[in-house]
């Protein structure tokens, strides 16, 4: 049961870019407000945002070792996502594993269990969004898998598929989906520009999205 | 029982200006060790420091619609105050909503739940407080209430209290007690100025505060 | 029960100083990967990076009482390490307390607990990891012990163990064991440094490490 | 500030007793789906149910001193709410208190915090609920208060509330509005008891409730 | 996005009947070590023990309209499985609901949020395995989904798939493992019971495993 | 570093008797308030009340190969304590093991991570104080220690101390202090039961304890 795929599928770069540039939380909505990973995955440091292809991993707690495997599956652009087997918060990765994921052009790990070095990999521009920063070793003595479908932080994620990632937080879109959504986020983000300015200048949501009728319906008593 | 309570009073701004600049710690001491909110209650970048009253908002889990109600509520230096009504992580609150409560002149928001667009608030300069960050959408369907008193984050907060917040969290000042408070704030502060100086010089608090002898009374040994 | 124990061993300024050099994540594997503090331990600011003797503190929960004798025990070098006796957050130290331990030369603080006053620590340079962030205060009525062995966010601390703590969290060396761990971190530094050249070019760590084989026998497949 | 409320209001006994037939989630639904704590209060033993009027604590963490005190507060048919004023898990309350309390008519305990001596409570039929089970012993040093509105578990409590509490958990009701939650409380029990009576021969809530036209509008797809 | 699908595939019952009687644990063995649910989804009551296929449900947080929804998917032997959008611990499901599901001839509830009327539920002997007891009420305004794959508690969980739940907690098998786990499991079963017998006459596992060699090849030093 | 100790030091059993009578809440008290373990470890069952030798286990995450090696080390009344050398809660124990143990006259399992096979557990009257009940199945590919000293639950045990453990949690004693706390331990006991008689009659703690002055010397105020 323990398999790495070594061919999977990509979206084209350009829908991944622009998934990108709309960020987590628009494309969050634009997919239908699902496909978030939990809240615990927090970035080591503020203000990267990315979207990158899934390489995925899952690993047995306190065992790295599929980490090795799954960098030799990057291809220039890609994340890796490791998921645990059973919840686990072990430093599994640091700088010597990032400097070898950044040679073959990974742009960041996603983690639902804990990473080391954190210093250096915020000198070494590595973002990484993990459920804890714990600098305890890992093993290297059972197998996993990679590119298979993994749970992790509560989405399932395929490998190939796109994961968004930034301040707010770690978002996943099917790859199949990728373009439709692009489109839709980007189309939200033309949306809300003319909203910010008429709010800006004070209007209130309250007007400019019709709320008083219905609130009133509804039943609410102002007092 | 859905309700928008229109006028509430408001503390003095003088009285307000004097608790920011005396900040959480100090002012949770100085008002005898209560108002705090929970420490859970972060905030989403650090610097920011502040007073303002409470515009306070009950709102349903993953239903964001009373804070469009609220944004209409708010008068310039207030700030709005949301708890759920059970336990919730949701974003209800990102930049538009922002942009439309720094339009009314709102100092920032204490949410007992969570935000999103964290990286355009910081660029914004409008601070929050909250549980978590998490870029899941939320709702509009079911109404809440806009000042009533609310319990966030395990504090009782009444509309119209003062809201002391910086880097330490969050802490609530009744507004009938405001200008006492920041009498025995600002005392604080001035005592503390002179033993800062003391304890900077090298003398021990043992000696400042005299506890060696209760200490010997209590039956610590050296050895 | 309650006692303070004034003379403590201490290990060799030189030690310590390799200690610090060498960082967590480095420490921890060259000692048997042992002595981590729990994840929650998190600096209040990033950046820091130390290593220093311990004087230990065993303190009621909300009594601050003993970190007061504690100071007076301190040598230049040092870093406080306190345990509550039963699960706290309260803030137990703050800026005040931290003038006092930095006259002494005290180099930070260790504290299963909460601290308060976090924008002043930080300009003051005054490093402190915790558990919390929380400005509740604390009494003066109950007596603990300084410089007795403790169990720390679940890692045992005696007097005169070497704390070693940066952005990656803490460790604990045994003052015995000092001058061992040093040696094996520089060493396993040093092994490093070639790796991470291999690494940057491009090389996989399937084959620096020569892990294929076992793989293989292990029965990852390739698909 | 530490002061013992000696004369409270407790709403009619009659009263009472009719909330505590009807149980926590109807009464909780009755008056409009507020006055739960938190779900963190659990039971000590399954099969408790009751209602009862608040005697209200406010603690230091880790002092029972107050306990003392409230127990000469008690009349028959009480119920002590403790709220340690900062977290806390310590076992406030054993055997001892329980026979003493009992001693006085007291029904129970609601402490946001730790109980222990748990074996002998429940041969005592002395129900508890609580946010841990946790033997560890307190002090006598720190005031509070007794019978001053406390914020428990999430919710505001005043002295003379009614407290309802069963293996769902706890609710707070006002003791102004005591008589009119108890009606619509067993408005509500009667009129379910027919529609169980429906569910319970096969028919559907859609149909019962009349759902079908809604969830149509609202755009729910049947494939 | 919203949608109800009614025509799922089931596996044998006489498959199912055997996965039951072997248990979460040997099952989720049998299966290589996946399947299983968070360690929170915990049994309200203890000694249920079943297998049903599940009829799976995506609702919006504190909103449980779409239960009603999937009653009406519900055959005789089924269990509904239900994953908040996003975390939330409301009670969504208590004894009304239970008596409908009854009647359609479901077997249980697993719940990634709260349930209440636990008393209830359980003197009609309906199993329920939720994150929460919480009497917290739910609306019925939001749209979720029925019968399409959610992820509940960490696992993915298709329709039709099998659930395995026991006091150990909960399992989940694909349908088309179904019959290959359950040879499996029953296997396994077969092969413990020699395996006891030995241990229980004072047989070591070192010896009936044969691990003393291994061991001692890895370095296990005896003193 | 993977070490087993064979020959360990055990108190008299007259002495584990003892302790075992007075139970945990009272041996904690005895001993100063000292050696509890943290609230999180709790019974599978209740009524289970006991006293053991500890027999220790350092283990690895998702590793139970040490469990086998010291059952070997187990003698008749010996209890196991077994500490992961990260956070984990997979389930490391189940009934097969606890036949073995049983077969060496085992008493019970201390374990600060998972057990499964709860109902067969019960059902041979094994008892386990755990901090998880999950399923999650482990490996036998690292190696551990046992009996050195492991810090468990944030309380620090060595081999041959006696743990007490009832419905209340569980709690460590020194070997060496043994005798000295079964003696203070029950002079607690033989005192409390006259206080507990006089608290019956319903004389006030305090009145008892002579509270009343010092009350009200910090200023307690009745209103």
């Amino acid at each position: 049961m323990a398999v790495v795929v070594q061919n999977i599928a990509r979206a084209d770069q350009s829908v991944i870019d622009r998934l990108a540039a709309c960020g987590v939380a628009t494309v969050h909505e634009a997919q239908g407000r699902k496909g978030l990973l939990a809240s615990h995955m927090r970035p080591i440091y503020s203000g990267a945002r990315l979207a990158a292809s899934a390489v995925t991993i899952s690993a047995p707690p306190g065992d790295n070792w599929m980490i090795h495997v799954a960098i030799e599956q990057l291809k220039a652009g890609d994340i890796m996502v490791l998921a645990p087997t059973s919840p686990c918060e072990d430093g599994y990765f640091g700088d010597l594993l990032a400097t070898s994921a950044l040679a073959r052009g990974c742009k960041g790990l996603i983690i639902d269990a804990g990473v080391r070095d954190i210093a250096d990999l915020k000198a070494m521009n590595f973002p990484v969004w993990s459920k804890a920063i714990f600098a305890q070793g890992t093993v290297k003595e059972t197998l996993g898998s990679v590119n298979i479908p993994v749970v992790c932080a509560g989405a399932l994620v395929n490998p190939g598929d796109i994961i968004v990632a930034d301040d707010d937080g770690v978002c996943v879109v099917r790859r199949e989906e990728a373009a439709a959504v692009a489109d839709k986020a980007e189309a939200r983000v033309a949306a809300e520009e003319s909203k910010r300015q008429r709010l800006a200048a004070g209007e209130l949501g309250l007007d400019i999205y019709g709320m008083r009728e219905r609130l009133a319906e509804k039943g609410l008593k102002y007092v």
